[in-house]
């Protein structure tokens, strides 16, 4: 398993009894992410079984209270644990400020180390960036500043081929990391041998881009092209298009069209206005344009392999 | 019924997937209070059917977190819900500025008028008062600016005795006012009937005290003395007696002892550590010392008749 998320919530707007605002739990590539904070993120995070400790990352797509008013909770939770290793939050300028003015009255003085890196472009912007895994920004358009985030595994090393560099007693330990690097080997005969034939060919490395809140923005679909997964809200169905567009908000049509035209393998659709009591709607409306379409629910988990 | 109190959360520090940080609502004499607010106490007033458009007074003990947090997202969520009735917050200086930072931020801009009530004096204080209740502060001592609250009836008015009313003639109708006021009458003869004659006596005013956190802390007895009900925190059993007086919390036993001191009629406990699995040890230990001693626990209704 290279990529699997955990759905913590997936509503819009205002928390229910069993509706809880937007977070996710991302596992990409040995790196653990939370992607918004919604309130009540920490318990959705301690009922799905969420290991506190794993976090290093956190990424806010903007700051509307559904999807930002968890942060401080979970933040001051983590302080109250003892946590002692640095946490890393993305998100809108402006959060810092806030985040620690909460954090002050409340006298919450953690002993770990809190790094925010705050956003302002409205350019795709690389923001997270290791030997594993890379993070960009996808720009969305809400009705204040807001990004979705692609999540992108790095390429794998290959892995030797041992049976066929058998044949070439020739071939040395030393080599083992330029086969490994992608190199071909020149053996002292001068013979080449192709790192095709040297190497498995690795796992192709898989991406998630996750988009919400945003109106329909075609804009995203260069920087989405291709994911193996993609989370695009859905807040309202095509009867509300207009209601959508008022809002800077995403039909499930609309959510399955961007879909379609980035050749993603698969959608899932969640922030699902509480007008709508039936979900199963989002599904077979965006089904129409886009089959491969999942629907969000709280501790859903999708794993791509 | 006159007093009614319904605990939302009476967990403290960390929310955990049955355990809510601290909140109530308290119906007395027509009026409909939250007290204190931590994360999650929107969905915990869904979950109890209380109706968001009663509330007009929120009081918030203190700014830690779990009795806080979830203060925004309720504020948000109301201005969602197109309240158009002005709200009043009580709670300690700092609040104002916090909650409107946080408002901003997230572009919350409500339709309905947010009133704060900044607290900031150690001495009680009358911080309420209308036709039905009067809110004192009930100054506490903890690691941060705290206090609890004192909510008490009013005397209701006294209902006409209309049996022995009829037995004088001579009293007029005109009169009643004065009779409800509690006033003697004076017949033209020249007697005077008195009003215990001519009047049912009202039920007594109910009062409740809410003390939540706060270390032992005798000189609140003095201001509670007589409740019909108080809650006091009880974070820790008599085992952590030193942790309770390190970080300013009360022991169960302590709590009973303030009850048993200040003469009230019953006491409720809450804001347990979670290091305790069996809270049934609260009120064994508790009970020992005052016996009308219940538990908090989330739904949990208490009525004063």
């Amino acid at each position: 398993m290279s990529l699997r998320l955990t759905i913590l919530g997936c509503h819009s707007a205002t928390p229910r009894v069993n509706a809880f605002p937007t977070s996710q739990y991302l596992e990409i590539n040995d790196r653990h992410f939370i992607i918004d904070c919604g309130e009540g993120t920490q318990r959705q995070m301690r009922k799905y079984k969420v290991g506190y400790s794993k976090i290093n990352h956190i990424f806010i797509s903007h700051l509307h209270g559904d999807h930002f008013y968890g942060l401080i909770g979970l933040l001051s939770t983590f302080g109250i644990l003892n946590r002692e290793k640095e946490l890393h939050v993305f998100g809108p300028k402006g959060i810092k400020e806030a985040t620690e003015m909460l954090l002050n009255i409340s006298q919450s003085h953690a002993k770990y180390e809190l790094i925010f890196h705050e956003l302002s472009s409205t350019k795709s912007e690389l923001i997270f960036d290791d030997e594993k895994v890379s993070v960009h920004t996808i720009p969305l358009r809400h009705r204040v500043y807001t990004n979705g985030f692609l999540f992108k595994e790095k390429e794998k090393p290959k892995k030797l081929h041992m049976q066929n560099i058998g044949n070439y007693p020739e071939i040395d330990k030393a080599d083992y990391l330029n086969i490994k690097a992608g190199r071909d080997i020149v053996l002292p005969s001068g013979e080449v041998i192709s790192n095709e034939e040297l190497t498995i060919a690795s796992e192709k490395p898989k991406s998630f881009a996750y988009c919400s809140d945003t109106c329909f923005l075609p804009s995203i679909i260069p920087i989405i092209k291709n994911a193996d997964l993609l989370y695009h809200e859905a807040t309202f169905l095509s009867d509300k298009e207009d209601l959508a567009k008022k809002t800077l908000h995403s039909t499930a049509s609309q959510a399955a069209t961007i879909a379609k035209e980035a050749n993603v393998k698969q959608l899932i659709l969640g922030h699902y206005s509480g007008r709508y009591k039936n979900t199963e709607l989002f599904q077979e409306e965006a089904k129409t344009i886009f089959s491969e379409t999942l629907l969000a629910e709280p501790g859903k988990i999708i794993e791509v392999n």
